[in-house]
């Protein structure tokens, strides 16, 4: 039996609104320690791993470990209809076969119930090594999503290339060449940590939906070492995270 | 002759963004008792009925009795070009093929006139029985069309179930179930008087064009009897009223 | 060789935004007087003209006239990924073959760079005579944008009527007539100076196509002549400006 109930719905909105752009259609592993979800990409190239801790949560209880196969379109239809400072609790049976979500206003004098049908999902478990990685930079959330937007217009490859006290994205597409550099500054919203200076490419597109995560943090962490994925990091406050793994271009890795 | 003038648009604005939602085109019928208006709507399954009286305008003038048939699509794109906060006065001529739609701003600095061709539209009349409705319940409009929209992301089908103290509505789809229940608040924003319990199913796509009308009027009233139509009731200040009518789903008729 | 530094970008992008409208392609003539671009629209029917003086710059160097021909759309891609306070400085070298944009934000931390290929462009220099308007007004160009927007809701022809005291619009289509009619305002926002009254048509499209340099300046200078073309002017603070040609239409001209 599984129960959870977080004070507000805003925190799920933003969770579900990350994780759709990248899954249709995913399994949220419900275990005593809390809720953890790890999938490929609809397209199986890039990763993603939610953790959200117990202490998420006003109330907590997993009796028995539950897999809630969710149609994450659907799931955001539901959140779509709650006010984002509604509580949510999301309950279901040992081996259900559908998941509730209550929401309730404050007075309570409105409540909403859905019930979505569950769904039997593969589940491919990947094992996530972990990286000792040669660059770490912490720069505003915003800040990245703009600059990979901002690249997508230029070209489909995107390269990164960090030094001992910069962070550069270029783009070079038939348009022309585009460069933005991002210095450390005194301000401290930039934090540029370089064993090694490195330079790699990426797929735009797959940052840029790793973006849609942005309103969940107000920093990214952004974490790469030659020939492993890039790391891309966004914190949910101290409960948890959403990280989303990225392999670097082989063609066209510039040095 | 007829003339009357708003001493702003944005009533006319709201008016007509009512209507059009469900009328492409309708007949105006002025009077010395002030405008009423009664249709079908263009898939004769609703029917709308509108009362303005004398009272709601600064000027107001019918020598003998006008039939302005309208196109509402027209009327809307008139009412786009005028500001909010300008007047406007309406002026047709006994038989008259076209009405004046005349525009002013406060200084009187900016005058625009607009001339509609009218249109020869067959009424039909039809009386509408006054009804004793079991249940009648008071909500702000807002909160209505929130529910409305909601319920048809479940289904096209949604029913609505009075007890004493609370109402719900229920859509139930291919994607789960909705239930979304309100009761009366302390607030005293949602009142609800239910004589006889009762449960009703009706077409949600309907209902959600019925909630185009809710600037006009800061709560609405819903009604309903067994086995005769719902009434949806937005009232205009003290000078008139929006009302809906829809019938029951026979088939799908909760008990 | 030519560098041009602007203390913000949003100036550029408001210029940009009014010339895309009208150009797909475009030549700006760099000298050491300033920059100037003059080029028919992509259909061949109305003339723009830009001037920016060298005053309009916190630097300017033009060591030898350039001639800058640009893909406005790509420029447009380039200004939207500057912030609007950002400073941008243009270089480009003698016979270069592509143009550099620079953005810096204030502390200098963020730079970016864009390097945009330079288009080959035919000019046709086209000498526009001196003309002695015997109708020049004045307005709010809001409002003069929302008078050509209004307009063409009813006819593809905008009638322009100039009196001693007025200036009317007036459109005519199958949904009816509108009429707009200005008159000389105490506040001083609108100033009409006839010395003849006269009546000219013209195609709406174009004259909503020049709105679009709305952003750039409050007041809009309108001037008519019997048999030439009206001139829409939009000037840029005191460094320059934006003026559109239109001729009048010969058939349709009311009188």
């Amino acid at each position: 039996m599984f129960e959870a109930r977080l004070g507000n719905t805003l925190l799920l909105k933003r969770i579900v609104d990350a994780l759709r752009e990248i899954l249709s259609q995913s399994t949220l592993d419900c275990s005593d320690t809390g809720i953890q979800l790890q999938a490929m990409d609809d397209s199986h190239v890039s990763l993603v791993a939610l953790t959200l801790k117990t202490e998420c949560f006003e109330k907590y209880r997993c009796t028995r470990n539950v897999s809630l196969g969710l149609d994450l379109k659907s799931l955001a239809k539901v959140l779509k209809c709650a006010s984002s400072d509604d509580s949510v609790t999301i309950k279901a049976d040992d081996k259900a076969d559908k998941v509730l979500f209550c929401f309730e206003s404050e007075g309570k004098e409105r409540t909403a119930d859905y019930e979505l049908r569950l769904l039997n999902l593969d589940q491919d478990h990947l094992g996530i090594p972990d990286t000792d990685y040669s660059c770490v930079v912490h720069m505003p959330s915003i800040e990245f999503a703009r600059i990979c937007r901002d690249m997508s217009m230029f070209s489909e490859s995107v390269t990164i290339a960090c030094t001992k006290n910069s962070i550069k994205f270029s783009a070079n597409g038939d348009m022309g060449v585009a460069n933005i550099k991002l210095s450390e500054t005194s301000k401290g919203d930039v934090i540029i940590n370089v064993d090694e200076p490195l330079s790699l490419s990426f797929a735009g597109r797959y940052l840029n939906t790793f973006t849609k995560a942005t309103p969940l943090a107000e920093k990214v962490k952004i974490a790469l070492a030659a020939e492993v994925p890039l790391l891309v990091e966004y914190p949910i406050e101290d409960y948890g995270y959403i990280r989303y793994y990225l392999a670097p271009k082989v063609d066209e890795a510039d040095v």
